[in-house]
């Protein structure tokens, strides 16, 4: 369980396989955000059908509502949301410093966790690694995170110092909390390699990271607010310091370029709420780029959102015209119809992706991506 | 086509089948609405699979967005959002009315027809039978509606028969304007029946819409405000001055009671917002009568909406507990799951109708409806 193969690479980039309890994941790949138990206005089997290998929860929304008490009664987040693939939460760290704070109070950041007021409701919480790893243990999701600090990417060198080495103090005690609660048959852990975007913090972070004893590794901090070129650049510092056998996890990011350059520079797993974000506000992505649906020239448009797409809103038929009258009217069928076109343009993407890697022309598939990319 | 066949009747109520161009529908039968040419969070596939024999589509909504002919333009309303059932359109008489005015503008009701203003622009209009009939004949639903003044449940009896008098003479302005346009092998056309509360003029109404050429009868202008024993004591009126080879259909009434009380007084046909709006708000219906899923009670309630349910949000086993956490959240997935299940709820109660009737026991299946129901 939770084993690593590499089946070719090309270049940097790699095709693997990663088997998890409930099926294996081929790598390059992208999960689509669940974040409170399902995928904003999909059912599972739509999201299944597009071509979603593994989904990911986030442990701050569940375990403020509904609570990951409630969810482990129902068996686990597979059980409760019925998603019988891969589940993959991550560690709260992230909501905790972007959302858990009211206007006055922002969180209280120690060596121990970290103090916040739920953004619901103002109640008072506490997350610790320990914590953290008991709430992913009763969500009981396949892969699950170390609890680790998500420092702004226009943090000074030395705040990005102290939150790279207290992420790093929280990644040996989360794996050991794992060790503690978990069923490794069951569940696995990565620990995040973090340092904001400064080269010497995040060779270092990993290769601590690396050191840890875990089947994958996470780098976190990179889709926040940085540019593409720190992202890039960033990415470039770490991988080279991460053993080949394990799976690198690049959190947060999910836009076709994004994904194009983290594959390129050796990254095999990818998240983001971008597709079905976008959707909701009449936005797809088509071969050419990001569209925009409410755009006028859409209004009368028979056509489909893109030809010979084989996402099921384009294979049903539906024109652009249709789904423009819908998103305009702010019906809910028309986000999911755009939802799901941009969650198979991802999934597909990385299909191909895969099979360009295990063809030996990634390079010459990245090419061609942007040759139409505008 | 449009040929109506009564399979057997218990007591006033009958059971039957219409023939359309998409398909023949059995009666009594409940018509969901998918006013903008969508029923609302669900896609054509799941509203099939809950037991859909027939759509109701809105004719004023689709004429001021997308414009009906933008509709025409796809091949109808059937092509427009890929439904391949019978579709049923309003003649947009009741939203004209309802919705037509700003504050200062109520619409303007001459015989010629009524001039109001769009509730979404406030863009001057005119809608007449002939104009009505038209934008139906773009839509191309397999049932469309004459055009009809709708008057308050409140109107004295001098206006109640104004606006009688005006829906007579619109009713065969509409059934002269369905010969000039219409192809009566596509479409087929009903006359509406009204007359507010009063029993003199609501057996007036019946007798002359009964005596016009057409396959089935509406009676409208009973869900209007008024009170249960004044809409029954209508439809008691009004059956026994209708042929009975027609299907005749109550707009606008949906609730389970309504719908059986419907039938036992000889109704074949309705339609109501009711099922999906409620679900949007998290109540849902059970053999034991409406139920709101946000009441506390369901919070941690592990089990199904309803035991036995052959919905498919019940055969998939989602929780009360889930669903309440979804709409609490305000979820898409949460409304659609509660959607489904009040549509197969009213689908259900009439395939149960039905069979009752076949069987010659309704009036039994209506108290046994009663003993469950609070």
């Amino acid at each position: 369980m939770f084993k690593y193969k590499i089946q070719s690479t090309s270049g940097k980039a790699r095709a693997g396989t990663f088997t998890t309890p409930h099926g294996e994941i081929k790598t390059p790949v992208f999960m689509p955000c669940g974040t409170k138990a399902t995928v904003k206005t999909l059912d599972p089997i739509e999201v299944k059908q597009a071509g979603c290998q593994i989904l990911l929860g986030n442990t701050y929304h569940l375990h403020m509502r509904p609570g990951s008490e409630l969810i482990a009664k129902h068996g686990g987040l597979h059980k409760f949301m019925k998603w019988d693939s891969p589940i993959l939460t991550d560690s709260g760290g992230f909501q905790v410093f972007s959302l858990g704070r009211t206007e006055n109070n922002k969180p209280k950041i120690t060596d121990d966790g970290v103090e916040f007021y739920s953004h619901l409701d103002g109640s008072k919480h506490f997350f610790s690694p320990d914590k953290a790893i008991q709430i992913q243990k009763n969500l009981g999701a396949d892969i699950i995170m170390a609890f680790d600090e998500c420092a702004p990417g226009d943090s000074s060198h030395a705040y990005a110092k102290q939150a790279m080495e207290r992420t790093h103090k929280w990644a040996v005690q989360s794996v050991d909390a794992f060790k503690k609660y978990c069923d490794p048959a069951k569940q696995t852990i990565y620990p995040i390699v973090q340092g904001v975007i400064y080269p010497d913090l995040r060779e270092e972070s990993a290769k601590f990271i690396a050191g840890l004893d875990t089947a994958g590794i996470a780098i976190g901090g990179l889709s926040v607010g940085e540019s593409k070129e720190n992202m890039y650049g960033m990415i470039d510092v770490v991988v080279p310091n991460l053993p080949d056998s394990k799976p690198r996890y690049l959190m947060g990011v999910g836009s076709p370029e994004d994904l194009i350059e983290g594959v390129y520079r050796g990254i095999d797993m990818f998240d983001c709420v971008l597709p079905t974000r976008i959707a909701r506000h009449g936005a797809f992505w088509t071969k050419a780029g990001r569209q925009n649906l409410m755009n006028s020239k859409y209004r009368e448009n028979l056509e489909l959102l893109e030809e010979g797409c084989d996402c099921s809103t384009c294979l049903a038929g539906y024109s652009s015209s249709y789904i423009a009258h819908l998103i305009r009217e702010k019906e809910v069928y028309g986000m999911r119809l755009l939802s799901i076109h941009n969650l198979r343009f991802l999934f597909r993407l990385m299909e191909q992706a895969r099979e360009a890697i295990l063809n030996g022309v990634y390079a010459e598939f990245r090419r061609e991506f942007y040759e139409n990319w505008k």
